[in-house]
């Protein structure tokens, strides 16, 4: 129905996640409307995020360098390593400024249905950071769902014999939320997890 | 936080409507992984839509060339003429294939606090279009909110003088929706447009 070309935009917009074919159409009218700079700002910038971006050889977080800003940073210590699955995951944790360690970055969760299995996560390289011994803490901060909690517990057998502590975040009511509107997993957790006062 | 360039596209995404920080985020994670080629398409196409896209100098609608193609199409009716904001707007009344007429993009609706007046509309090129006398139908088919209404309003007081019919689309309850969930505007206006059957 659209001319072709506003029709191959709102396809590629489309593909795009969390963008249905609504906002899709959305979207590209109001690129339409928009002035030619900004589209063009956008274009650029998307054609060189592919030529520029690396991922650490390290810990596979995003980076400009051979290494990524944290494992390039002497500061901090090589102890405590904090596994993720994303690179955002990084700047969620950055934020509340009290890991000093390192990080590594999986590339995703073991997701049988979603056909990934141990070896399309980096898995072999965690254990190669590991082998090195300077490292005493592994923190596991996966994300809370089936696919997190599947790949924790993978992890944690397999790091199970080496002389490490493996820890994981704690699972439980956010804070200022509403105890009548967590679902009974995250209420069952923080059952679970509950300490005196 | 991030590496300049992948916040660089961060910020640019969330400049889009409907695009929060949140859904920017995932959306440039999302694209740091994808395959180089399905994001160059994604960039050409937006250069490109810039470059050939070109509004219909009838109706304003979307067009490739300078006429759209339902104004180049000898088929369609010049007698009705059915007044929508946007290009978007056609595409779904075209969906319903009842009306064989021809369309007029006001490009908006009157919003004083957004600043838009009538002279910010295509007002001007529809009262141009009436002046051959060949139509005898305005169908307002505004969106059903403040905007729309005050557009329909001012519309409809401008059209009154000249010697033609002036509808709208009807109001009222959506078809396959709980009547219990409608607000009270839209079961009002079911109440005051009811018919015997």
């Amino acid at each position: 129905m659209f001319e072709g070309i506003v029709q191959d935009l709102i396809d590629e917009l489309g593909k795009l996640p969390g963008i249905g074919p609504k906002s899709a159409q959305r979207i590209a009218f109001h690129l339409l409307d928009a002035d030619e700079d900004s589209v063009r700002r956008l274009a650029d910038v998307l054609v060189r995020v592919k030529e520029t971006v690396r991922f650490c050889t390290v810990c596979g977080n995003v980076a400009a360098d051979e290494l990524c800003r944290i494992c390039a940073d002497a500061r901090r210590s090589d102890e405590v390593i904090c596994v993720v699955e994303e690179s955002k995951d990084i700047v969620a944790i950055e934020r509340i400024r009290e890991f000093r360690g390192r990080y590594h970055v999986l590339g995703g969760a073991i997701d049988p249905i979603g056909g990934v299995g141990p070896n399309d996560l980096r898995i072999a390289q965690l254990m190669s950071r590991l082998a090195s011994g300077e490292t005493t803490e592994v923190i596991l901060a996966l994300d809370p769902n089936i696919e997190g909690e599947a790949t924790s517990a993978y992890l944690s057998r397999l790091l199970q014999p080496m002389e490490l502590t493996v820890t994981r975040l704690a699972s439980g009511l956010p804070v200022g939320g509403d105890l009548d509107y967590a679902d009974e997993m995250t209420l069952g957790r923080a059952f679970l997890g509950r300490r005196s006062v």
